[in-house]
């Protein structure tokens, strides 16, 4: 989704910042409209992929929270081993391309503080989590020896997501405010005191293309940064829906708590000082009505 | 040389903790005396290695720091890529046993506070640091699934190692004062004012011991320790080899700077508050006369 929303953005702008874009190669592992198919952890394939010569690479690609902690194998083969075998198909082509990552606040685990800093230590309770860090570990260590010059954002979850649902256990988070706006029914598997840390698709499009083109010289070795975000609980962001759409949409929302998601949710942070990436021009929504006026400009 | 003299220990007490050994299995990539030669990065090793159904592994296979520096492929081969064969070997063997992983103060880098505490985040600034990083994460992961009973000691600085040289970066710390108290020549390749984080082998073999044999409980998911040490300078040890062994022994150190391992070293820390270890009952030296000591005790 997010990749389809950059390659937009990208041919729309016909340029990276002030670089005039000659080429725009996506790579998917499912056949799409423009992209090419190709599965990054197969060997080969990302060597070929590199064979553009891309002077920027966004590396999206990964196997999403719910699955990869329902298929260890899939799981590593694909977020660590992929990655792995990107990177070092980058360092081979010997062009130190700009790579951007996208991590994950999925890489935190409790206790938390009130808010987490710039210094928190990563500690993921999730093996999606443990995946999205070593990929950070592995983009630090190839950028330090000049082999790339990464930068890892960790998103906060994106919403509202469009689309239907994916396999993500953070997916009604989105479904709870989209599928109501549509008329149709959404489950809401956790309790209303629940909260997260949300950014809008386009917010998280503007992470990407900001990361791609901001000098990196400001981050030293420490390639890794927690985006801004918005926190919000779950009836913050049902009271958003109600102003904007109504008690009927809201009613459409339907209570049916699950177990699991709600012990991986409760695993993941919800609040964040995100100074660093402030401090280098990443903004954020500051509202959940901002979010939901945002959705509803973009897809509806 | 740590796997040896754990190995030693373990055969002279019979038994680790209350548990009676039955059998004590030792895997090494280099032919050695007791050792099966195996390379856990190749596949199917790992697999074969669980086959003696182990219930305590000790996981100390590491490409060394500058070996790993120096060789980009090699490093991660072995120190990410035969990790993770073993760790998957053990998680489908399915006995979870317990895993005792040698972990390194390198995972940190600068800048330091004045003490580095258990909650200060991964940072390294060497590959060999990076992957052992990376191990600590996938040991969390592994263990939080269930898949085995981890435990990541983060490691000072052995010393006095005994033994030729090998080719870790830190290697000089011990050979200023091994070598010298053997009547031969050592080279110092950094300042005096280096401070650095010190243990004695005996100290180290206890943390494997200790590890091995304590209560995993109080870890919680944090399953990566830091291990208490000693913190002391270049020209502290040489103090201490001066009372012990006199001015002749101190004049055969000779000064020769080397860029490349000042700026290894450079980017280690040097002191630590290892609470967390301490008050799981892991115990190191208190002042470098008592490591010449035991060097002296043990080796000579």
């Amino acid at each position: 989704m997010l990749g389809r929303k950059l390659s937009e953005r990208l041919a729309r702008d016909g340029a990276l910042g002030s670089a005039p874009i000659s080429e725009l190669s996506l790579v998917d592992v499912v056949p799409g409209a423009d992209a090419r198919v190709a599965d990054i952890s197969e060997p080969g394939a990302a060597d070929e992929i590199l064979s553009a010569r891309p002077d920027v690479v966004f590396h999206l690609a990964a196997v999403v929270s719910g699955e990869a902690e329902a298929d260890l194998d899939k799981g590593y083969r694909v977020n660590l081993g992929g990655t792995r075998r990107l990177f070092e198909a980058i360092g081979k082509a010997g062009r130190r391309p700009r790579v951007v990552f996208s991590s994950s606040i999925a890489v935190f685990g409790p206790p938390f503080p009130e808010a987490i800093g710039d210094d928190q230590a990563p500690a993921p309770l999730t093996s999606y989590g443990t995946q999205k860090a070593i990929g950070e570990l592995l983009l630090a260590d190839y950028s330090r020896r000049g082999l790339m010059d990464g930068i890892a954002i960790r998103l906060p979850t994106v919403c509202v997501r469009p689309g239907s649902p994916n396999r993500a256990a953070s997916g009604f988070f989105s479904n709870i405010i989209r599928e109501p706006l549509a008329g149709r029914e959404a489950v809401l598997p956790v309790p209303d005191d629940v909260r997260h840390w949300f950014a809008s698709p386009r917010a998280a499009v503007e992470f990407l293309v900001h990361a791609a083109t901001l000098d990196t010289a400001a981050l030293g070795d420490r390639r890794a940064l927690t985006m801004p975000g918005l926190s919000a609980t779950v009836a913050e962001q049902i009271a958003a829906l109600r102003e904007v759409a109504g008690e009927g949409a809201v009613r459409l929302i339907r209570r049916e708590p699950d177990p699991t998601i709600i012990r991986i949710v409760e695993s993941w942070p919800r609040n964040f000082d995100a100074r660093r990436a402030r401090e280098l021009g990443f903004r954020a929504e500051t509202s959940f009505d901002e979010i939901i006026r945002i959705h509803q400009e973009d897809e509806l």
